[in-house]
C-alpha cells in the first residue's frame, strides 16, 4: 500500500466505527422530526476527518497498534480506561451543527449531495436541529468517563472552540460586504471558522488521556492543517472539474467569496470583482472560469495559496514530533499531506 | 414591606448585580456586530428570574443573610469559595439564546419592547448571536472555580437542559399543526420548553456548592414553578389589558396557539378554533376577545388552569422544605407565589 492508500484506508476504517457510534449515540427518539432532522446530515455522509484525527492522536499517545484499539475502553496515561469514542462523536456533532446553521446563513441548497437541512425540514426545524446537536455534543464530551478535571479541561476547550467558530463565521459574512481583506485577516477568519475545530480535535484526546505536555503541540498541528484544509478547499473550487466537485467550479468567484487566492490577487492589482461577468452559477461558462483561473495564475495567486498550504502542512507535521514514533503518528502525518493532495 | 413587596425588592436588588455581571461577562469585543447582537436582548431588559432563583437558592443553602452575600466568593458546603454569579449569568445567557432563536422560528417581531434580534440584525447574525450565547453560557458555567466533579455535574445538567428545551420547542411547533392535544401532552411540552431551565437554575447551585441531598427537591421546585409560570403566561394573555401586556390581549387565541386553557376547553366541547373569527391580531376587537374569554370561563377552562398553577406552586413550595428555614427560603416561596400572582 502506498502512503496515501494507507491513509485513506485508516480514515475509512475509523469512519465505519465513528458512523456506528453516531448512529447509536443519536437515536431516533421523540420528538421524531427533530431527531430525524438532527441525524439527516450526519447520515448523508462526510469524511469524519476530525474524529478520525482525534482517534489517531489517542492511538499514538497511548502507543497502541492501530488495529488493536478498543475506543470504548481506551487506556489513559495512568491506565484508568475511558471511552474516547464519545469525544470523537462530540467533535463530529459540532461540525454537523455548524454546517446546518451555516447553510441557512449562506442560503445554500445542497450539502453532501442532498438538500440542506433547512430545505428538507424548513427553517425552524433546521435551527432547532443545530441547537440540539450543539448540546448533544457537550453531553457526549461529558460521557467519556475521564477524570473530572480532565473532562472540565476538554469541555472548556469545546466551549471556547464553539465561540470562536461563531466569531469566524461572523467575520466570513462581514468579508462578503467588504472589498479589500488582507491575507492576515483572511487567515484569522479561517483559523476561527475552520481550524480551531481541527485543533480541538487533536488536543482534546491529550487532555482526556492525561498527556498534558502534548496538548499545545497537538493544538498547533490541528490549527496548521485546519488552515491548510481551507486553503485547499479554496484551490479545489478553481481547479477541480465541476462534475468531480459536486458543484459548479469557480462558484466562489461567481459569488464574490473572499479566498486566500482572491485576497492575494486583489493586492496584486487584479480586478477580482470582475474576473467573472456572470452573476450566478447557472449563467457562468467553463471558458469564463478557465480565463479567470489563468489570470489568477499569472498574478501568482494560485501559487501563493499552494505554498501557504504546503508551509502549514509542514509546520503541522513538525508539531507531531511531540508524539511517540509509531504507525498512528505516521497516519497523522499522512492526513496532513492528504489534506492538500486531495482532489475532492 | 408586604411579602410581595419584599419579593419584588429582592428580585430588583439581585437583578442589578446580575446585569452588572452580564455586562462585564459579555464584553463588546471583535467581531463587534456579533457581540452587539449577542448583548442586544440582554440589554433590552428582563426580570432575571432564573438567575435570581439560582442566587437565592445559594444564599439559603449557605444560610447567609441575603444582604451579606458576596456572590463572587461564595462559601461552599466545605468552605472553599466559588463564584456563583458565573452560574447565574450562565442560565440567563441560555434563556437569552433560546429567546433569540425562538423569535426567528415564531417569526415574532418584538421582544421586551424592542425589535427582535433577527429584525434588528438580520437572520444570519441572529442565528449566530444565539449560537455564541450558547457556548458562552457553557464557558461561564465552567468559570465558577467549583471542584471539577461538581462542575461536571452542573455542566451535564446544563447540556441536558438545553437538549430538552429544543425538544420542547419542537413539540410546541408541532402542536400548532395538530388539533387535539391532551393536557398531559401540553404539560410535558411546557416542562421541556420552559420548566427545565427553572429546575436547572434551582438545582445547579446545590450541585456547585456541594449540597447533594438538596439537588432533587430543588429540581422539583424549579420544575413546578416553571410550569406554573407558563400557565400564568397563558392566563395573562387572556386577562391582562392589551396596554399592560405589551401585546394584543388574546393573541394566543388569534394565532391558534395551544395553551392549557384551550386544551381543556377543546376537551370540554368548545369549538376553540372558531372562538375568535379574526385571522390576525390587527383585525381582532376587544369585544371579540371578551366574548371568547367568557366562553372559556363558562367551560371552566380558566378556572382549571388557575387551579393547576396554584397546585404547582404549592408543590413547589413543599419542595423547598429541603432548605434551612431562613429569609432566602422565604423569598423563594414568595417568588413561587409571585409567578402566579403577577399581572404582567
Amino acid at each position: 500500500m502506498s502512503g496515501q492508500q494507507a491513509v485513506e484506508a485508516a480514515i475509512a476504517t475509523r469512519r465505519g466505527e465513528i458512523n456506528d457510534a453516531l448512529d447509536e449515540g443519536l437515536p431516533l427518539q421523540e420528538p421524531e422530526e427533530l431527531y430525524e432532522a438532527s441525524r439527516y446530515l450526519l447520515e448523508a455522509g462526510g469524511k469524519r476527518l476530525r474524529p478520525t484525527i482525534l482517534l489517531l492522536v489517542a492511538e499514538s499517545l497511548a502507543d497502541i497498534e492501530p488495529e488493536d484499539a478498543d475506543y470504548s475502553s481506551f487506556p489513559t496515561a495512568d491506565d484508568d480506561p475511558i471511552d474516547v469514542m464519545e469525544a470523537a462523536t462530540s467533535v463530529e456533532i459540532i461540525q454537523s451543527f455548524t454546517l446546518i446553521h451555516d447553510d441557512i446563513m449562506d442560503d445554500d441548497d445542497v450539502r453532501r449531495g442532498v438538500p440542506a437541512v433547512h430545505r428538507e425540514y424548513g427553517l425552524s426545524t433546521a435551527i432547532l436541529a443545530g441547537d440540539t446537536l450543539y448540546s448533544k455534543a457537550f453531553e457526549k464530551m461529558l460521557e467519556t468517563g475521564a477524570r473530572s478535571e480532565r473532562s472540565v479541561q476538554a469541555l472548556s476547550e469545546l466551549a471556547t472552540t464553539c465561540t470562536r467558530i461563531c466569531e469566524g463565521q461572523s467575520l466570513d459574512i462581514s468579508f462578503e460586504r467588504r472589498g479589500a481583506v488582507t491575507p492576515d485577516e483572511y487567515l484569522e477568519m479561517v483559523e476561527l471558522k475552520t481550524a480551531v475545530l481541527y485543533a480541538a480535535s487533536a488536543a482534546i484526546p491529550a487532555m482526556l488521556l492525561g498527556y498534558e505536555e502534548a496538548v499545545d503541540p497537538l493544538y498547533g498541528y490541528g490549527l496548521d492543517i485546519g488552515r491548510a484544509f481551507q486553503i485547499q478547499d479554496d484551490l479545489l473550487d478553481l481547479t477541480t472539474p465541476t462534475e468531480k466537485l459536486g458543484k459548479q467550479r469557480g462558484s466562489d468567484l461567481v459569488e464574490n467569496k473572499q479566498t486566500l487566492i482572491t485576497v492575494h490577487a486583489r493586492r496584486s492589482g487584479v480586478d477580482v470583482d470582475n474576473l467573472v461577468a456572470a452573476d450566478s452559477v447557472e449563467d457562468v461558462t467553463e471558458a469564463e472560469i478557465d480565463e479567470a483561473v489563468e489570470r489568477l495564475e499569472e498574478a501568482g495567486s494560485i501559487q501563493f495559496a499552494r505554498e501557504q498550504a504546503e508551509d502549514l502542512v509542514q509546520s503541522g507535521k513538525d508539531n507531531l514530533q511531540t508524539l511517540p514514533d509509531n504507525d498512528a503518528r505516521d497516519l497523522l502525518e499522512g492526513i496532513a499531506d492528504f489534506l492538500i493532495e486531495r482532489t475532492y
